[in-house]
């Protein structure tokens, strides 16, 4: 029985025993809102599983993997450790490059986080080129990567060929999503429909038995600023969440991604809290989104921005976007400063949306030790220990910070006050 | 007659005339606007004045400066440069090491930029020891700057002896801002009051004659976001408030800092908002502020996160913070990224405040020509050519990302729909 069919069912699991105690939730609230929908799990076999959605600590993923123009290997298991030891909750293969199935195994082995993939890419890989992308070919890949124990797959079946063609002549950016954009590829040029649409309910028997979380894909993200929430947005949201209760029939956790890309600040905030209501609160994934455009180089802290608006109003769970967005395959040095980036940002979320709980002890004790000028225990408690060790270090003396040498706020205020 | 004293009499200056073309805000509203309260006018002679303030542009200050420990003058020169490339709308040079005078009258030179300075900073220096700052000192200082022509003074006059008297065994770091702890040792340590605040008049005879903005000082912002909107922060805007409504009736234009420091997301907005409904809207400057501790050696990311949300809920004028926040001196690779963390912040702040008008065309242009892959004038729109060029070239070939090789989205987009 599924994890979603137990909720329901009133039985507790041990995955949500493991989840209610990790995040101080009552193990009543975790059944409650799995059964609801607002909760999902993501496991994997031997490893400890982690909980998405209300009231959990806002989740963040990290998308690696190899593309057809740059394949190297050993840098992408490098960035599945960096992933890890920063504190990524969850790992996307997004891998279109040399072996496929090896690199995934490779990954599995090499991280103990939860593993997502977007099976359409290798699809399209194995299939040469989208005219010849079959459902059976779409329904291998599913297959081996279910087989080979991943968490969570991705599709976009949130749209119709019909939503295609109406895009004629609208929107600046056109579709930005890769996999929603290779989907669509494959639909326009055999002019078939979407396939999995077509075939929803065949591939929610297909994934039941593996127990993997659903991640409806957002296709429909907009590209820039300018694009705004549109009708293709929004009738991507409705099919999804339509899409969603189908799949919790079928015992199915499912996963919104709605939301990511482009997005200005208002409607960030209007959008993400409408989406929540919409969807009775199911898990919300935002890629990004970036608040602006022109940040590009930078767009890990845009995302930052984007990203603590998008949780501070609700969002769940956040894609990490590095520097390298928009210009090349991330470094391994971006990896992490687009994954540290998105930790700020869901510890601002996090703040908003519980207060300064024992989620914030670590800012209360870094903030002691400040005070007390002890570095070394300070520097405890922050995300990034080795870049402040190393700034530190640079003022060569122990106790000073070259920012104001003698004239220290926090020694003159420990003198007088 | 200063600015301000113009505008209530409803005589339209060159500055004025300058900063409605710059903004697109006519010149009816900007006198209204000086006159009011709402919007000062920095000026230095020979150079372009800026205006800050509703319904203004969100613009942004850069601090630089020697310390104590760390004197390389050559390199707080090369950060002018920096901060002016990079899109600074004023410095403030808070130097307290090596000759000060000569150091501030270079970066003068150096510059277009409006420059602020902190006369307690050379006051302290000049002294030797915060027993011996007199007011004869300070007030010295203060009109040395003055004639130097500096365009915006800062002074901590917002609280008393009884404030600091009362803060014993209350919050966690105490006070974090220099200024306002060199202030709070010299009231301390002579047991006299504030000797801004009992000097407040003759300091305003004092700065009228140059027409300078006087910016009151934040000297109590909170540490860590554990130490919340406090009774002396509180304190501090009533009286901070009282004071430029005098300052006001001598005819000197007033900025108000406050929020600064450490404040949690949801008190970010509650704060700001309730700032400039207290203040009757006028000119908010932020340093920050950082809505989670932890970041360190991150820090520009949480102060973009932070400004952000204090800029797109209504401060008019943001602090740049650097990675090197909390740990040393800045480098000039931390000056520009932090500067630039910081414009993407602003940015934000100007598309909650405004909507998306003129001031997002780079977008918008960004946008056109990203979708038509045209990556050398893409980079035309961009706050930071240089790192997004120096990226792109990472890939080799011209036309292709390495994110994606084959499989883009855009090129796929631009083929089907």
């Amino acid at each position: 029985m599924t994890i979603y069919k137990q909720a329901l069912k009133g039985i507790m699991t041990k995955e949500m025993i493991h989840v209610s105690k990790i995040e101080k939730v009552s193990q009543k609230e975790i059944l409650k809102g799995i059964s609801k929908g607002r909760v999902v799990i993501m496991k994997r076999v031997g490893f400890n599983p982690i909980g998405i959605g209300y009231p959990l600590k806002t989740k963040i993923n990290v998308n690696l993997g190899t593309s057809s123009s740059k394949i190297n290997i050993d840098e992408e298991f490098k960035k599945v450790e960096i992933a890890q030891k920063y504190g990524a909750d969850t790992i996307s293969d997004l891998s279109m490059g040399g072996d496929i199935d090896s690199i995934r195994s490779k990954i599995s082995k090499l991280t103990t986080l939860p593993l997502t993939t977007v099976p359409i890419y290798q699809s399209v890989v194995e299939a040469k080129s989208v005219l010849n992308v079959s459902e059976d070919i779409i329904f291998r890949v599913l297959e081996k990567h279910l087989k080979d124990g991943i968490s969570s797959i991705v599709i976009h079946a949130g749209f119709t060929l019909d939503d295609l063609n109406s895009m004629k002549g609208k929107r600046i950016m056109k579709m930005v999503s890769k996999g929603g954009s290779l989907t669509a590829s494959i639909m326009k040029s055999t002019n078939r429909e979407n396939p999995f649409l077509a075939n929803f309910v065949y591939i929610l028997e297909l994934i039941k038995d593996y127990d993997v979380v659903l991640s409806l894909g957002n296709a429909m993200r907009s590209g820039c600023i300018h694009d705004k929430i549109d009708e293709f947005q929004i009738s991507e949201i409705k099919s999804n969440k339509k899409l969603a209760k189908l799949a919790n029939k079928h015992g199915i956790q499912v996963i919104l991604e709605s939301l990511g890309g482009h997005i200005n600040a208002k409607d960030i905030i209007k959008w993400v809290k409408r989406h929540k209501k919409m969807t009775n609160n199911r898990p919300l994934f935002v890629s990004g989104p970036l608040p602006v455009d022109i940040g590009t180089g930078h767009d890990h802290i845009s995302a930052a921005v984007g990203g603590a608006f998008a949780s501070g109003f609700g969002a769940d769970y956040i894609c990490a976007i590095t520097p390298a967005e928009h210009l090349s395959l991330p470094s391994l040095e971006d990896i992490k400063n687009g994954l540290i980036a998105c930790k700020i940002a869901a510890h601002v979320g996090d703040s908003m949306k519980y207060g300064l709980n024992h989620l914030f002890n670590d800012d209360l004790n870094l903030a002691k030790n400040r005070f007390l000028k002890n570095w070394k225990k300070q520097f405890e408690y922050i995300i990034d220990p080795e870049e402040a060790i190393k700034r530190h270090n640079l003022n060569g003396d122990n106790d000073i910070c070259s920012m104001c040498g003698n004239h220290c706020a926090l020694s003159l205020s420990k003198k007088i006050l």
